[in-house]
């Protein structure tokens, strides 16, 4: 079944220590639409203005997703502008231009209230709550949020918590909601507002998943070039959701798998600027990805808990 | 056999937002012989001031520490004070006062000098060349080192490197060291000056193996309560190389299984302060936080990648 993604459509103007990209696709629900879409189709919903290079989105359409949600309004599309340091670890905002994105009110389309799965991508949680009173009984919910609505919009946020299922966040943004530096005791004060599951993403740390009684973690994967990150979180969130729709289930068998599915289209997404790499990414290339994070962590032991008696 | 173990042998106090504790064991060979012993003996060469409470090494010793080659002078023994900061990944020091530790000379016993095995704590790179001329045939030489001797002694510290088969550093020093901000290139960078192994330590990110051709990540423990990290890094090293020693030879296999009792004691020296939580530690408590390392990691998929083709 289609994943239901609401979030930002954006064009991005991005610096890194390797290049320039100007003006190229970029936003929340693009990334994670072109990692989704790699496993599982996907409903898109967002607004562009009369500005963007809609056709560009058709891999996107070829992929199996449905783009009628797109609203295309006067005005000009949502703009961004960074540039990352040395690093690659920090970067500075230059320009943040809302465009059309100011006035979202996200319109779902008959054909998709009936989601079983759906991804709030990073906008205001009153949108995202918008969202929901528009879905008739979506099973799984996860949504995206940060800094800015956690001190702005505190309480529609916590509010939202109530109505989701998966919270997919950042260490730093996880720390700043719950005010507690540890990360599992954060977690928990997650859990006890609603969701079941908290995703910590911890960028080129990897990630980290909360269930009620375990723990998994994945790596990020150890690229030689970081060539942008932009879109890696969304990319991870795209790559865990689509994982997750594909295998229709919602187990601690499928939820690992998700997380390193999602690793998995992070880490690809770093590889070029926008959603380039991703674009012609074939489920071989996955795999064998995949089949890298295996060994990246695999291990043996020679006695097993109870020889230790 | 025995592993040579040299460095610091300190008292320190501490404080954290969990409590204080004054003129507690410390030191980067007390810390690594107090993990590495509950696989394997130690041969632990350093130096102390007559103020230092000599017999609370007697544990080590009860594991099978051969302590004869720690000096006692005349003098105060090296001493460090330390404040944790709310987070507990940042600290402040207080106080350091190298007392005796300012002249150390490193003697190396006759009967520890066929070591196999040998780790070189944290200290000045002269004094690490010293400790290896003076040992007939070491097959497997691990060091630490830091920012202070990366800046201050480099020329003596990359030599060393020659001469060092695994190095284990922390994730900003050896970007330091290489000045390369991406880890797998700076980790290149080590092995072209002739360590086989690099062993990256990211403290609560956990830490990260290169060797030729292959990588290998084991996450940190994800305690509820991180009560002390001080030693740390350096129970990591014990357990790392005491886990290589027990299995007596260096393979993939080997070095995989050292990472996740390197992370394991890591996160019990987390636990209390000083040593505490090592001195009583079972093969059975470490056995099974071995296992929850498993768990944390280990995932299954449904397609394999020649069924991708």
């Amino acid at each position: 079944m289609s994943i239901l993604c609401v979030g930002s459509v954006a064009l991005d103007s991005i610096e890194t220590p390797f290049g320039k990209a100007d003006r190229v696709l970029g936003g929340s629900a693009v990334y994670f639409s072109a990692a989704a879409t790699v496993f599982n189709p996907v409903q898109l919903v967002g607004v562009v203005g009369d500005d963007y290079p809609i056709d560009d989105l058709g891999f996107l359409s070829e992929r199996g997703a449905d783009l009628s949600g797109i609203e295309q309004a006067a005005g000009e599309s949502f703009f961004w502008a960074g540039r990352y340091h040395y690093d690659l670890n920090t970067r500075d905002t230059l320009d943040t231009q809302l465009g059309v994105f100011a006035d979202f009110e996200p319109k779902i389309p008959e054909g998709f209230r009936d989601a079983r799965f759906v991804f709030l991508g990073n906008i205001d949680p009153a949108l995202q709550h918008d969202v929901l009173d528009q879905v008739a009984s979506p099973e799984v919910v996860a949504c995206d949020t940060m800094n800015f609505w956690i001190e702005g919009a505190r309480e529609p946020l916590l509010e939202l918590l109530g109505r989701v299922q998966i919270l997919m966040i950042n260490d730093e943004e996880v720390r700043q909601l719950a005010d507690e530096p540890n990360l599992l005791k954060a977690s928990r004060w997650v859990q006890a507002r609603g969701p079941d599951i908290v995703v910590v993403k911890k960028g080129e740390h990897g990630a980290i998943l909360f269930a009620d009684d375990w723990i998994f973690y994945v790596p990020g994967y150890p690229l030689e070039e970081v060539f942008d990150p932009t879109g890696a979180g969304d990319s991870f969130a795209g790559g865990f959701m689509g994982q997750l729709a594909r295998s229709g289930e919602v187990t601690p068998a499928t939820l690992r798998r998700a997380m390193v599915y999602g690793s998995a289209l992070g880490s690809f997404a770093c590889e070029r600027f926008s959603v380039e790499r991703l674009v012609d990414l074939g489920s071989r290339d996955v795999a064998e990805r995949v089949e890298e994070f295996r060994r990246l962590t695999a291990f043996e032991t020679h006695l097993t808990v109870e020889q230790h008696v």
